[in-house]
């Protein structure tokens, strides 16, 4: 990937919050990070957005129950085993992972948040979790440090930690926005999954934090994809609250949520940028549809379509794939309806192939931060912007030498 | 691929049809076949069916509308340039290569149909078109290898030739099914297409062509995928006639309908098996869902995920992987009714993971004939049978490595 891409590491907790990150055996490595640990010094309220897969993990049930909430006060999560498929003892053990944190922390097992994400099918290792609970909460701590360990231990194919840190300013003073992430974009060994942890000192309702995070996880990891596959186990949470800035009216309702939606979208990015095999981090913008809808269906169709990123992985501007995408939506269209520029070079104009220098288009995809691929229609006024990765031989690689 | 596939190379055109193919000097190497000729002696039915995708290639609008009809004399077929996305100029162009064929067989325009597959986006070389008609026409023939050379005519990327040739009694006497197919599985270099051309010397209505060639084409052509791309260029033709041996009663239509479906689904297979960069044929069974809709929807789903593609690329029975698939289908269902076997091993049964031996799953993968996927529920009685291929580092390769 280019260098050029924004520096996701590093920065601070919010005020009130505390990490840890410890190694507790569940990997093939006994010295990988692999048990993580968000906690909140008071309760505080708790939105979560979880995978629509019908097939989904044990921890994603129990969660998905505890919240909205306003009484959260920590998410563990484990990495290595992501306890899907695992029928009713994988939720006695999701629960118990839960209850451990909450009797360390003096709280009801409901105000604990359980995420867990590595291989399909197997049963967690319910002794060394125990033991990594128990080390998890003795080096809980509030630094820079303790929030990387956390970060790096919800990773698996992972090959950079991911975290994002805003300020923004409230009516009642300057609040923190934090976030970490993991995922190789929602594809990975045996579906690795794509957890993020949001949390800010801003106070907020519980029905506040749960509408802000579905306004950002819309605009940021619902406009990723790898290769359209949605995982068992994809999980963002937010917990706001812990300073007593609360976010009053609609001014800071405004500002906490454009930060939060910029905090999830540079994760969202960087989970695209760090995708199993990508060589090319690529934004899609389709304008001019009548709907969202049908704007998100024309990018999502390029998004994952295998032969338009192959295409990119060649550094190869070959609009024919793209325009075809198009074309296969269902949108009603017509050839002379589609406009198309690759990193801003003009490509077909309502339906006409333009005289352009394929080779500078060509080493613009391969030089540039990012290929950029802009889709204009004449329908209406709604647009949509997406990211994706191309489709190399890497990929291929990794993921059919996992299991055997 | 595995040696074991179904041959369909050779064999002979039915009662009344000549084929012939030529080089014109369309593609790079101008010794390649590039232009295909099917001519029947007299009229005869023919049914089309064609690609859904609303970009489509010109001779796709001009043969559109030529089918059904009860009056079509010939086939013509250029590869190496679908003649898509070419706008006005395209349509005339397409039109130009059908009355070139008619004025040489003394008949209307509109009794010939056309199709180009290849690159998108570039005009005809129509010099070149004219005199490879010209020659197609002097050369048809009846014989094995006339076929044969129509056969290599259509194909772009394709590593072997695809025919199908089967016998069928009817009342008024035995008649043949023949036909061929080009394709390398709806993938392809810049858009390369799925054509086929099928022929029978059996006597059927317009009609009756066009419920007989819509059955077969659901049964074959519309259960395989790559990776899920509907070009701009798919058509399938049937032309029925010629030899007086009408199909009378519905014995004999069921018994033409099975025929012409026999011979699409050898050739869709033969599609499938020659995608490029497989290395693995993959049959997927889905049973016991509410609808055929339902079935059709999580066969396709595996078919096209590329977790599963390349899992089966390593041989590796990755269950996990596949049951995901089932969850992200909408479909409404939960763990406990999925059931999965893999090359006749149960893997899967109704949510629990069954103990069994993976080496040997693994090696059957790798040496069976073909990957059997079968996924098993207990809502209905309604089923689908599909195939795909794998995806290999091979096929990013070829596809990544096309135009620039």
């Amino acid at each position: 990937m280019n260098d050029s891409l924004p520096d996701t590491r590093g920065g601070l907790l919010p005020v009130g919050f505390k990490a840890s990150g410890v190694a507790c055996g569940i990997k093939a490595d006994p010295s990988t990070l692999d048990v993580a640990l968000f906690v909140a010094d008071a309760p505080v309220a708790a939105a979560g957005v979880f995978t629509l897969n019908r097939v989904c993990g044990a921890p994603v049930k129990v969660s998905r129950d505890r919240v909205p909430s306003e009484g959260v006060r920590a998410v563990v999560i484990n990495s290595g085993n992501a306890n899907a498929c695992t029928g009713a003892r994988g939720i006695e053990d999701a629960e118990t992972m839960a209850a451990w944190v909450a009797r360390r922390l003096d709280c009801s097992p409901e105000s604990v948040l359980v995420c867990s994400t590595g291989v399909i099918g197997h049963y967690l290792p319910m002794d060394e979790i125990a033991g990594g609970i128990e080390t998890a909460v003795e080096v809980l701590g509030d630094s820079a440090e303790s929030f990387d360990a956390a970060a790096r231990a919800m990773m698996t194919t992972d090959t950079v930690v991911k975290q994002s840190v805003h300020e923004v300013s409230l009516s009642g003073g300057v609040c923190r926005v934090s976030g970490a992430a993991k995922g190789a974009a929602m594809i990975g060994p045996n579906m690795a999954t794509m957890l993020a942890v949001v949390m800010t000192d801003a106070s907020l309702t519980a029905e506040c934090a749960d509408m802000v995070l579905r306004r950002a996880v819309d605009a940021s990891f619902n406009s990723i994809s790898v290769e359209g596959h949605t995982s068992t186990s994809d999980t963002v949470l937010l917990l706001a609250g812990g300073s007593g800035k609360a976010a009053d009216g609609e001014g800071d309702l405004e500002a906490i949520s454009e930060a939060v939606t910029a905090v999830c979208q540079e994760l969202a990015r960087a989970i695209v940028a760090d995708a199993e095999g990508a060589e090319h981090l690529v934004q899609i913008d389709v304008r001019g549809l009548r709907t969202t809808e049908e704007a998100e269906r024309i990018a999502r169709t390029v998004a994952d379509d295998a032969l338009v990123k192959t295409a990119i992985t060649g550094n190869d501007p070959n609009w024919g794939r793209i325009v075809s995408c198009c074309g296969r939506t269902g949108v009603e269209l017509v050839e002379s309806d589609i406009t198309l520029e690759i990193n801003g070079t003009l490509i077909y104009r309502e339906g006409v192939v333009v005289e352009y220098d394929e080779q500078a288009v060509s080493r613009a995809m391969r030089d540039d931060e990012q290929v950029e691929i802009e889709l204009s229609f004449p329908f209406g006024e709604s647009s949509t912007r997406f990211w994706t990765c191309d489709l190399t031989t890497e990929y291929v690689r990794l993921n059919s030498e996992y299991t055997t």
